[in-house]
C-alpha cells in the first residue's frame, strides 16, 4: 500500500465528463489499494474569467479579495470531483487548502508555503478515504485565505507529498508527459523518459509551461519524484528526478520556446558604476521581471543596456525607465521592440559536450534566423529572435541536435 | 450615524453592470455617514448552475459537499463588491459567513444558525469600512461550512441586522417591494406601503418569492423591521413591520398564487385513530412537505384523505404512500393529479371583517373556477384549483377585493 498524490490540471477537469474521468483513475489508484490524496485545479478557463471580470471592475484589484475570488474555481472543482467519487461508490472527503493545513505567509496573490500541518489528510486516509485538496491556495497565520499565483496548484501537490511522505507524486496534465519540444509546433518531437529538476527548471523558465518552476524547485529540495503523464491515456509519462550520471549522455534534452517577449534598448547609459544596478533596483521595485540582459560599451565612455522583459510588463517597464532616467540624470533613449521571442536549449550534458552554441548558431543561421541577444547558464543556452521566426527556429534547432522521434539517438 | 444592513439578491449583482450599480448605491449609504454591512447573494443562475452540475454527478450529491461548492457563488459576489467599491474609492472588505462568526448546526444544506459572533465586523465598521457578508452560509462547530437553503441571504441579512443592533435592514431585490399581487400576473397590481409580519410570512408560504419566509420569521422574533425596496431606483418599498391597529382597516393584504403544485387523493383509508397520523408521519420521514389536508368520511368506515404537495416531490410521495399502504395493510387506492395551483387571500383584517370566504368563493364561482381543497388559517384563506385557471383566479380575486391601484380605498 503506498500513499500516492495526483493531481489534475484545469484541462484534465474542465468539465463534467472530464471529472468523471479524473474519477475513475482515482478509483483505480483506490481499488489499487493505495492511498490517494487528489489535488484539483480550477476548471479549464475559469480562473481566466474571474481575473477578467475583476480587472475588469478595477485595474489592480486589492490583493485579499483577489484570493477569496481566485480560490472560488478550486473549490468547485474539489467539491464536484468528491462527488464524481461518491458516484462511483468511492468515499472521498474535499479540503480547501485551510482544511488541509497549507499555511503561507501573507503576501496575497503570491504567498509562499510556510508549513503544511495536513490537517485531518492521515485521519481521513486512514479511513479509507480519497481526500481531494483544492489546489493553489492555503490560509495566512491572520486566517486570511491567500494563493500562490497561478498554476500552483502543482505547488500544492508537491508540498503536500512532501509533508505526507508519499511515494509518488503525479502531475496529471492533457500531454503524455514533457517533450523535447512542443509537440504542437513540432509534431515529430519525442516524450522524454528522465529528465533531472535542474533541465526541468531551465525548460520552464525558458517557457515550458508543464509543469510550474516553483513545484519543481520544491520537488528537488525535498527529493520527490514527479511523474508527468496525461489523464486520458495510460502511457508511462516523464519522471523528473535527482541528475544521474547516464543524463550527460545528451548533449541537449529539450527546446523550449517563449513567446510574448518584448526588448527594452537603452542607448547612452552613462558607464558609472552603480547606474546599471540602479537601473534594475527600479525595475525591482515595480515587481517588473527582467529576463536576459546584455551591456556593452559604446563610444566615450557610454554603454548601451538591453534587456528583455514579459510583453505584457511594457507599459509599466518604460514608466520605470523613465524614472529611473530622471533620478540618475541620464540622457539616455529607450525603444521597445514588443514583437520578440526566446528561444532555448536545456541539457546537464552541455557540461562535458563541446559545441552545442556552435551547432545552434549555425542552425539558426543557415534558417536566416537573426539572433538578437544571447544568455547562457551552465545547461542552457538562450536566444531573442524576431518573433515571426519562433517556430522556424524551433524547428531547425530541435532538427540540428537530432532530438526527432524516428532519429538514431546521438 | 446608523448601522444599516443591506441585502442584494441575485439578480441585483447578476452581472458586473448591476455589481456596479449596487456599489453605487452602497456608496451614496455610506457617503451618507452610514456605518454600512452588505449582504450579497450569488448571482443570479450561479446557484442553479451548480447544482445541475452536482446533480447530473449524483442524484443525491453529499451536504458536505454541496455546501462546500454552493458557497463559491457567494463568495464570488463578495470578492467583486469589494472590488467594484475600492474602484469607487470606498474602503470595504468581504467576509465569508465562518469569517463574519455565524455558526450553525451541521445540518448540511439546511443548516440553522446558533449564534452570531460577528467576528471583527464592529471592528471593520468602526474604521471606516463596509463590510461585505456571503449570505446564505456559516460554519459549523466541527469548522465545516454549512448552507441555509435557497434563498436564504435574506436570513443572514436579518440575523446580521439583529446581532449588530442595525438601525434597518433593507432587501434589495429587483421589484419595487411587496405587491397586492404579483405584478407580472396582474399589471394593476398596488404596491403595499407597510405589510405586518404574519401577513408577510403567510403570504410567503402561500407562494409569494419576495423575502424568504425563515428571514420573516426571524424578524419577528427579533423586531427587526424590513424595508424591501429595488436596487434599481429610489422608490419607497414596503415596510414589513409590527402590526399595528390601522393594518385591520383593509380585510385583504394581498392575493399569493403557488403553482408547481400536486393533489394526491386516498381513497379507501381505514377510519382508525392513527392510520392518518401514521401517513403523514412517514410522508414527514422522506421529507415530503405536505401542504393543505382535507379528510372525509366516506361509506362503511372509511375515509378519504386529500393533500397538496410541491410537484416536484410527486414521485418520492408516491413512494412514501405505498409505503405507508403496505405498513398499515389499507386498501387505499392513491391517484396523483399535478396540475395543480394554488391561491390565497391574506390579510389581519380578516379577523375582524366578515364575509372574506364568501367574497372569494363567489369570485371564483362566477369565473367558473372550481374550487378542490380549502384551508384558512386566521389571517389566510388558501384555495387548491386547476393550474390551467390559476392566473384567472388570482385575477377576480384580486379585483373582488378591490386591490387594483385605481380602485378607490375599501
Amino acid at each position: 500500500m503506498a500513499l500516492i498524490v495526483q493531481k489534475y490540471g484545469g484541462t484534465s477537469v474542465a468539465d463534467l465528463e472530464k471529472i468523471r474521468n479524473a474519477a475513475r483513475r482515482i478509483k483505480a489508484s483506490h481499488d489499487n489499494g493505495d492511498q490517494v490524496v487528489v489535488v484539483v485545479s480550477a476548471r479549464a478557463g475559469v480562473t481566466n474569467r474571474l481575473i477578467r471580470d475583476a480587472k475588469s471592475l478595477q485595474a489592480e484589484p486589492d490583493g485579499r479579495e483577489m484570493d477569496l475570488l481566485l480560490t472560488v474555481g478550486e473549490q468547485e472543482t474539489m467539491a464536484l470531483t468528491a462527488m464524481a467519487l461518491h458516484a462511483l461508490g468511492v468515499s472521498a472527503v474535499s479540503r480547501t487548502g485551510a482544511q488541509a493545513g497549507i499555511f503561507t505567509d501573507s503576501a496575497h496573490t503570491r504567498a509562499r508555503i510556510r508549513k503544511i500541518s495536513g490537517g485531518d489528510l492521515r485521519e481521513q486516509l486512514d479511513q479509507g478515504n480519497v481526500v481531494i485538496v483544492a489546489g493553489f491556495q492555503g490560509i495566512s497565520e491572520e486566517g486570511q485565505v491567500t494563493t500562490f499565483g497561478r498554476n500552483a496548484s502543482d505547488l500544492t501537490a508537491v508540498a503536500l507529498a512532501s509533508a505526507l511522505n508519499a511515494e509518488t507524486c503525479q502531475i496529471l496534465t492533457d500531454v503524455d508527459g514533457v517533450f523535447t519540444a512542443d509537440p504542437r509546433l513540432i509534431p515529430e518531437a519525442r516524450k522524454i523518459e528522465e529528465i533531472s529538476y535542474d533541465e526541468m527548471l531551465e525548460l520552464a523558465g525558458a517557457g515550458s509551461k508543464v509543469v510550474q518552476s516553483r513545484a519543481v524547485e520544491f520537488a528537488k529540495n525535498y527529493g520527490i519524484e514527479l511523474v508527468v503523464r496525461s489523464s486520458f491515456n495510460n502511457n508511462p509519462g516523464t519522471v523528473v528526478k535527482e541528475e544521474v550520471a547516464s543524463m550527460e549522455d545528451v548533449a541537449v534534452r529539450g527546446v523550449a520556446l517563449e513567446k510574448d517577449q518584448a526588448k527594452v534598448v537603452l542607448s547612452n547609459v552613462p558607464d558609472i558604476p552603480g547606474t546599471a544596478a540602479k537601473l534594475f533596483q527600479v525595475l525591482a521595485e515595480d515587481e517588473i521581471n527582467v529576463d536576459m540582459i546584455v551591456q556593452n560599451i559604446g563610444r566615450a565612455g557610454k554603454a548601451n543596456v538591453t534587456f528583455t522583459i514579459a510583453v505584457e510588463d511594457t507599459y509599466r517597464a518604460e514608466r520605470a525607465v523613465h524614472r529611473w532616467i530622471e533620478e540618475v540624470g541620464a540622457k539616455s533613449k529607450v525603444s521597445i521592440i514588443d514583437q520578440i521571442a526566446k528561444v532555448s536549449v536545456v541539457g546537464v550534458g552541455m557540461r562535458s559536450h563541446t559545441g552545442v552554441a556552435a551547432t545552434m548558431f549555425t542552425a539558426l543561421a543557415e534558417a536566416g534566423v537573426n539572433i538578437q541577444l544571447i544568455s547562457t547558464s551552465e545547461i542552457k543556452i538562450s536566444v531573442a529572435i524576431d518573433l515571426a521566426k519562433a517556430e522556424e527556429a524551433c524547428r531547425v534547432v530541435h532538427s540540428a541536435f537530432q532530438l526527432a522521434r524516428e532519429a538514431p539517438s546521438p
